[in-house]
């Protein structure tokens, strides 16, 4: 009997959700394009493959030369290099740099052979067919050397991330066109109640249209999960039976209506005869007379039938409950803004606004160091944003900070 | 000539932002099925054309009576009321309630004429064909009144919300199927390169897969916006001519690559020959050489080559613009946490979570008073929720607390 399963002796809402958590389980894997990757949740660990740059490239416009052959070069000691070519971005050299040449070179073209690092354009004069070189440069200066921003065989994503269009960028780079995810759960919703009308229909008097169907489903589109209306069950034993054994080949079912302690309280009853009961009532205002229950992996929220309280209890335990079927649970959501301990010094020039991303750990913020052209794994590396605004000459380390979430903290269950 | 709008007289952000802000205008209106409103703004006010309860109802499980026939009951003197039959949810009664006589009605049901008001089913015995009342009422106890909820002429809704599932749940109960929102924007993307390879295909030497277009896309569709992939245009005059007017038959239009100050910067130039550059240079780290023009209405944005300063620039400039369009700037987001003076006593039970709905106005918190069955109209009076913790008895007035939004909070342009 339902009834004794105890509404009265309610449990507490992490109780409850607790007892969700432990019986359900990640629903299966499937592959998806990074291009239409966006809140899924990633079910493998990602590897690089390759190394990022595959090649060591120019990190400025200028010219490509041997660092040797700049030494003791100032404005007013010029060094004269004899111009050998050109480098496009894209283009594989045909010329190889040797002792007194330069070739000219753009950002993220290909170093020719025998070059070691780039002039800034700035630092040297264009005289015809000689170019001035009027700063010397170290070995490797301006350079992007082959894997400095990914190492093949790093770890990239783990398991369990929330992919994001920063995630998607660095699978790209990486020439990652699919990647393992846990299949989204597809929500069946059926409203009760021998009040309630489709909207669209005449309104009879004594009748209500039924606002619970079309809220939750907003409610499951705002998380990206797809829902599927199978209309109002009246209040019957069949009518509700058959209704369920529907809705019992979808994912999850949400049933409004139906479950507090009345004469027609016959939706948890009918539930138990199909699944077990979890809980059923929570210490919860609005929201009390909540039910769960489980049928074969397959959660079955009893909502109740007052909009207000119905899409509170969704948010409250539906909502984790379809996140653990993708085998997480959501400790920080992305965009939320958190506090933390500045560890490290976060320089920044006066009047311009600085976004540093840092990794945030619950309680501390650690800057992520961006050497050379590092700066797409540090997009995968960082987990939030710390915006230096244009009044501020940075941070200091300690001093507390204020930061966004670049992506959801997730912790994966299995 | 584009070289001379500056590129070093760099724009601070707020007012790169406020240029794009005033040259843009909203696009036009459509009418969106409620069932799919999510995410979209509305672009009307809406009034409701009935009451919320459109008819007197139980607001709990008991017996309809006349109040005056209950005076002077208690459980050592009970008042006896003839069972005159039973209404049910949905249905119309059949009964009038004369004096001495009591119906059976369960929360929700119509009231029947004569009663006056219900006496909750603890509050009585039965005995056969007679009722005990052990509990006198007054009138209208427990009855949720014609109206109590949402008076017919209410405004509802404000032009400028984004709409949410409590609004989806509030405009259906009033019986309203369509609403008029802002078309959405659809954003077409291009890439610009020479050294880009678009995945899938083979990564030939010095060549780099194209990460923007995947990243871009996923950013778009975070935030429900479709995307169209142009493709990479080439680093020529006619390559990105061709693309962008393919581009321009969309509402907006992200450019990738090309902005920086180099001897290939050819992207503003173009740009320039079909709208009107608004800046080009902002004082932003990473996102430096971001650029934004206007062509009929349609912002045009030049985002920096290196995905992690085009995925800032896009959520710092193209995405207000985005929102621009469809006529709100956005305050503060949905699910952000705020903090606010409490400026009404918050009761709480020990051992229960509260979810209160209160209305966040920058600095204060007010709760929303609900009477009766106003559970409704609650939630779009509401912009928050603060949640009492079970280990809590409420919260005084004068505390500072913070609420969680629960719709973003935007400004109208138009």
């Amino acid at each position: 009997m339902v009834r004794e399963i105890g509404f009265w002796k309610r449990d507490k809402v992490d109780s409850a959700i607790n007892k969700l958590f432990d019986r359900l389980k990640a629903l299966d894997v499937e592959e998806i394009d990074v291009f239409s990757c966006q809140s899924y949740v990633l079910a493998e660990d990602v590897y690089a493959e390759k190394d990022i740059p595959s090649f060591d490239r120019a990190a400025m416009d200028g010219y490509a030369v041997r660092a040797e052959d700049t030494f003791g070069a100032s404005p007013t000691n010029p060094i004269m290099l004899e111009i050998a070519g050109n480098v496009e971005i894209g283009e594989i050299p045909d010329v190889v740099v040797e002792s007194g040449k330069a070739v000219k070179i753009v950002t993220g073209a290909m170093m020719p052979k025998g070059a070691n690092a780039v002039v800034m354009l700035e630092y040297t004069r264009d005289s015809g067919q000689f170019i001035e070189i009027l700063k010397s440069v170290t070995p490797m200066k301006n350079v992007s050397r082959r894997g400095e921003d990914v190492k093949a065989g790093e770890l990239i994503l783990k398991k369990g991330e929330i992919l994001q269009p920063q995630d998607a960028g660095v699978l790209a780079s990486l020439g990652i066109e699919k990647v393992k995810v846990y299949r989204k759960p597809r929500v069946a919703i059926i409203t009760t109640g021998n009040e309630l009308v489709e909207l669209g229909s005449k309104l009879e008097e004594a009748k209500v249209y039924n606002s619970n169907n079309p809220m939750l489903f907003n409610a499951l589109a705002e998380f990206g999960f797809d829902a599927v209306n199978l209309g109002i069950a009246r209040d019957s034993r069949k009518s509700i039976a058959d209704m369920l054994e529907k809705a019992l080949s979808y994912d999850a079912v949400l049933i409004t209506g139906g479950t507090s302690v009345g004469h027609r309280d016959i939706v948890p009853e009918i539930v138990s005869e199909y699944g077990e009961i979890l809980f059923h009532g929570v210490s919860m205002k609005p929201g009390m007379p909540t039910a769960a229950a489980v049928a074969d992996n397959k959660p079955i929220f009893m909502l109740p039938g007052s909009p207000a309280a119905a899409l509170l209890s969704f948010y409250t335990f539906a909502l984790p409950a379809l996140y653990r079927l993708m085998n997480v649970r959501i400790i920080a959501r992305k965009w939320s803004t958190q506090k933390g301990i500045l560890q490290g010094k976060i320089p920044s020039e006066i009047g311009v606004r600085s976004n540093v991303r840092v990794l945030w750990d619950g309680g501390n913020v650690y800057p992520i160091r961006i050497s050379g052209s590092g700066v797409l794994s540090s997009f995968v590396r960082a987990n939030a944003l710390l915006v230096v605004p244009e009044d501020r000459e940075g941070y200091d380390v300690g001093e507390e900070v204020e930061v966004t979430l670049l992506r959801d903290i997730t912790e994966v269950f299995e």
